[in-house]
């Protein structure tokens, strides 16, 4: 049993056999989430892993299947913390999965330094600036502007949180490339697996998948590039099977 | 009537009807320079460009074919400053081409700062350090290793002799794309394509093409992946299409 506040859905995660809460007038997560779940290294059988701008909780969700570590997930919005709370109750994963309401900036104070083996964060993409014009719902305007937090800040807290050797994964747009590079190289988070993702053969690229070391040495490797729909409209092969699984 | 020395031979340039002179054991251009030759920006009616590390003159040749702008090529090694001289003399290209023999580092003292509407250059791709061991002829080893000159000494010159606006085409191995957009930012040259290459699907790349504009606004773009292999073996369409033309 589950309790559904207003427009609240429960949705199938379906190569999982997990389901998620989900609204449409307040969050529902993204293809970059899942790809970015599927893209990070986990540990198998232990360790520690944190989410950090979580939201209704699917990565954790979703990694939860790929691994036997504890896994943390924090969202500042208390209306989709409370979502993910109920998902991982839900989805009997309280064992495994604990959610935190809070600022991840506060998080390296709270729960400690160099304490994760793998940081993993589908950030906010786009940057406020004075000319910013946000025409959403406030828990859209969150989720997707840097209100509370900078690519910076998610950066320099990743390698605050990660374990030296330990790895942070991101997901981002390609026109913040060079920015995250820059903060990665500042915050010793050295890249080392980039994949670019396309929404067509033929199509410039608009989603970035990256992953470093924290105080790796240089070596960046450049994944074989994943193409999201095929020319028909379908999804490719490769994306069914990791939204669908293999079934 | 062409001059050929020793084991030199006349290699067809196929899609431009060109000819080329070429030694096994001198020089013999590679696929990364075709590609660079393709991937430019050029003007098409006048104009000024400039290509460092020209080795036996290929891209001037095979971009002549696509701008009528003044080209200039500068290769420091003299044997293939000669064999680039009479490949554009054989084309009939002199009114076009101009070959100097030199450093490249000595060119915005010869030929002017902010004078070039283009620059491109396919440098040597591997740093030189204490432990490197180069087995290979004197020819070789100085177009494949930074002995003359280094990635900065590339970017930086380069910036140096581009006008404001104008840009500057490099092709690179993905390890050093870090270091490339660093030495970019620096002598702003800002990254605006950035290109993959894949030896096939399913693998990493191996290969970078990026350009960049002279003290241009930040926004990186990543063009469609080039796939240069079939599983068959075979060369994909795409790249037959670029080393044979549409014929």
């Amino acid at each position: 049993m589950v309790f559904l506040r207003e427009d609240e859905r429960l949705d199938y995660l379906l190569a999982e056999d997990l389901r998620i809460i989900q609204s449409p007038s307040v969050f529902a997560f993204s293809l970059d989430a899942v790809l970015l779940a599927k893209f990070a290294y986990l540990p198998i059988q232990k360790g520690n892993i944190i989410d950090l701008c979580t939201g209704n909780g699917v990565i954790p969700l979703l990694i939860s299947t790929r691994t036997k570590a504890n896994i943390t997930g924090v969202e500042i919005q208390e209306r989709l913390y409370d979502m993910a709370k109920r998902s991982i109750e839900y989805n009997k994963l309280d064992h495994k999965i604990q959610i935190i309401h809070g600022d991840l900036k506060e998080m390296p104070g709270k729960l400690g330094y160099n304490q994760f083996d793998v940081v993993t964060c589908n950030p906010p993409y786009f940057p406020v600036t004075e000319r910013t014009i946000i025409n959403e719902s406030e828990y859209f305007a969150i989720a997707r502007h840097e209100l509370y937090c900078t690519l910076e800040d998610v950066v320099k807290v990743s390698s605050q949180l990660v374990k030296p050797g330990g790895k942070a994964a991101f997901v981002h747009r390609p026109d913040r490339l060079l920015e995250i590079l820059e903060w990665m190289k500042k915050y010793k988070l050295e890249p080392k697996r980039l994949q670019f993702v396309y929404p067509k053969s033929g199509k410039e690229a608009n989603t970035i998948l990256i992953e470093g070391i924290k105080d790796g040495k240089p070596s960046l490797k450049i994944l074989p590039p994943l193409f999201v729909y095929q020319n028909n409209g379908d999804y490719t092969e490769e994306v069914k099977k990791i939204l669908y699984g293999d079934k």
